[in-house]
């Protein structure tokens, strides 16, 4: 038993007060675990688009503020709450902002990882057990977010939602393979799968793009044709396994038709991670007749309508969306930790910036100036 | 050898000279087959959808005249041209409207079976080797359909388009796997495979449709839901496994909607066997997230647009088209005689009218009415 255990523990935690205003690091109360809960004490977190999308909250996104972000991170368990079996204090632990309860039909399904009780909730600021929040400042709430509210020294977290790992992964690494990273492997590597020697095209060269690049790469692909309309991503993308570069800028018909000439009539797998809705049709059109099958990943705008002429279906064409990379988050997140492990995955490639605690607002300017990929926030030092 | 090998043959054959005419029974002259062809021997055959839309000929479609349609039947081979080494004279065979040249991408492919070389045109009438036809009228030409045109005493086939079958197989049940019940059957048992016990929505209750819930009944869906806008189609559907009906009709709000309050939350699979583009959106929108798989088979408008919001996708569910059931004829038809043959598969109950080659125009008659599933065509007696 940590000394902590059953108390409050105050801590240093970036409080988003508004819409688009800097995070404030302030002394927050963060209460104990309670039913079936954990406190972790987070060690590093990274900086993901969501968190930014739902800090700006100037495109209609639901949020709630004051709120804690963040939900990239490796931490280690403090303490557990009534009913936690499978988590002890010590743990190296990834949080997730998705869950995986286990007792669900997605749960028992082999190939879901909806959960239904513990599914991604971007407008729920508290905790499911009592409705309420873990955080305070002055007896006032501060609310969660995505059920991990990782930009905090400690944070509260439903055990669902907490995958165990290797206490060997070095956390100021593995951080990443929270969220952004594992969705485009797993996009490419659990729903996409390519064999060795085939060719897949990947739309948007983002974190996610990128991590599905690198998943075509572990596969084997022969061929990964990076498709972006800012061109500046092309050569660092090389690094993912990316082989070829097609900016649809710069051609006058459909990209779905550059990629079906440069490959034949189409590649055999294609990974959108852009969610524009048109790079969703091209991903889908660019697959070749017969086998092909396009992944989608990116999250569109919700009044966007997928279009396509119901003969490139019937001319065997698959087509498939995934959350998360359809890894179900307690049971297959570690495995993605020892692909970093056995050295697979590179995951260092990943990692471009690195700012402490006190400079988390740096990495949001990152992010927004579009540099780099991700930012590691060291919570200590 | 046969004593006609390498000779013209004379027969009746049904010709269709114009659009939506009666078929005529007219003396024939069928020439023998050149490299990489084969002269069958028909001696039963079934009327499908398909050819009495080419012979109406009046929604657009181009078609071609006079021509000897027809391409679901049982037959034995008469002889073989120059270059044929895996059939022979006497084999046992079903004649199928695509082929399979082993050669190409799509033969090599483990899933493809839309052979480059010889996949289905609908607007060819002649051979492809030498782009003649083999049947004439006194030296006029006398075009082919689908490369098969079973409608004649003997018809001459690309190798590729011949399926050698088991020779215990009654041809006069098993001509019907030639085209709509593999295809429907193959949708699912190759491509929405339903799990033991699932739930699987089959729209469209024709002979395709019907064949889908045979699939679903072989592979041991619990539920099996028959959606279709004729309501006297449901009586006759439960031989196929049909457990429960929905009429479109029957409900102000859209289908999709219903069957997801039947099953908690949608289907496990469901198989769109009518071509409406209406139907197809609803049978994609009727599966469950998470793990649903919806499977179009029917062929729609050329103009149709197939839309939906692409969250329907990101919920994890997939839709894949098929062609012929995905099998590959000459590879794979014959395990489907087999099928029948070890009464796995129910071939007798989708054959619902028998009649001898001089009555063909009743078949159409019965089809037009929209009268039983299948009739069989005696061309002899």
């Amino acid at each position: 038993m940590s000394s902590t255990a059953g108390q409050v523990i105050r801590c240093k935690a970036a409080v988003a007060w508004e819409a688009g205003k800097p995070l404030v690091i302030e002394e927050v109360e963060v209460a104990p675990p309670q039913k079936m809960e954990v406190r972790l004490k987070i060690l590093y977190t990274s900086l993901c688009h969501t968190d930014v999308y739902f800090w700006e909250a100037n495109k209609g996104q639901n949020t709630v503020f004051p709120r804690i972000l963040g939900h990239e991170a490796g931490a280690i368990v403090e303490s557990i709450g009534e009913g936690v079996t499978d988590l002890a204090p010590g743990d190296h632990v990834l949080p997730v902002f998705t869950g995986e309860c286990k007792e669900c039909a997605h749960c028992k399904s082999a190939v879901s990882n909806m959960c239904s009780l513990l599914r991604i909730n971007t407008d729920r600021g508290v905790m499911i057990h009592d409705e309420k929040s873990r955080f305070s400042i002055k007896g006032k709430p501060i609310y969660h977010f995505l059920g991990t509210s990782t930009f905090s020294e400690y944070t509260v977290v439903h055990v669902g939602c907490v995958a165990k790992i290797n206490p060997l992964a070095p956390l100021e690494k593995v951080c990443v393979l929270s969220c952004g990273i594992s969705t485009g492997l797993g996009a490419t590597l659990n729903v996409a799968k390519p064999e060795k020697g085939s060719t897949v095209a990947v739309f948007g060269l983002g974190a996610v793009g990128l991590a599905a690049a690198e998943g075509a790469r572990i596969a084997g692909a022969s061929r990964i044709i990076g498709v972006d309309l800012n061109a500046s991503r092309f050569l660092p993308a090389k690094k993912f396994g990316v082989t070829e570069f097609v900016n649809p800028k710069d051609y006058n018909k459909p990209v779905q038709e550059v990629i079906a000439e440069m490959t034949n009539g189409g590649v055999d797998r294609s990974i959108e991670c852009t969610g524009n809705v048109d790079a969703m049709i091209s991903a889908f059109e660019c697959v070749h007749d017969g086998w092909g099958v396009a992944v989608l990943v990116g999250v569109p705008h919700k009044d966007a309508v997928f279009k396509t002429r119901p003969i490139n279906f019937l001319n065997e064409r698959t087509l498939k969306g995934t959350f998360f990379g359809n890894y179900k988050p307690r049971s297959d997140i570690p495995s993605v930790v020892e692909k970093y492990m056995n050295k697979e995955l590179e995951v260092e490639k990943f990692i471009t910036h690195e700012v402490s605690f006190s400079e988390i607002n740096k990495a949001f300017d990152y992010m927004l100036k579009g540099e780099g990929i991700r930012c590691i926030i060291r919570m200590e030092g």
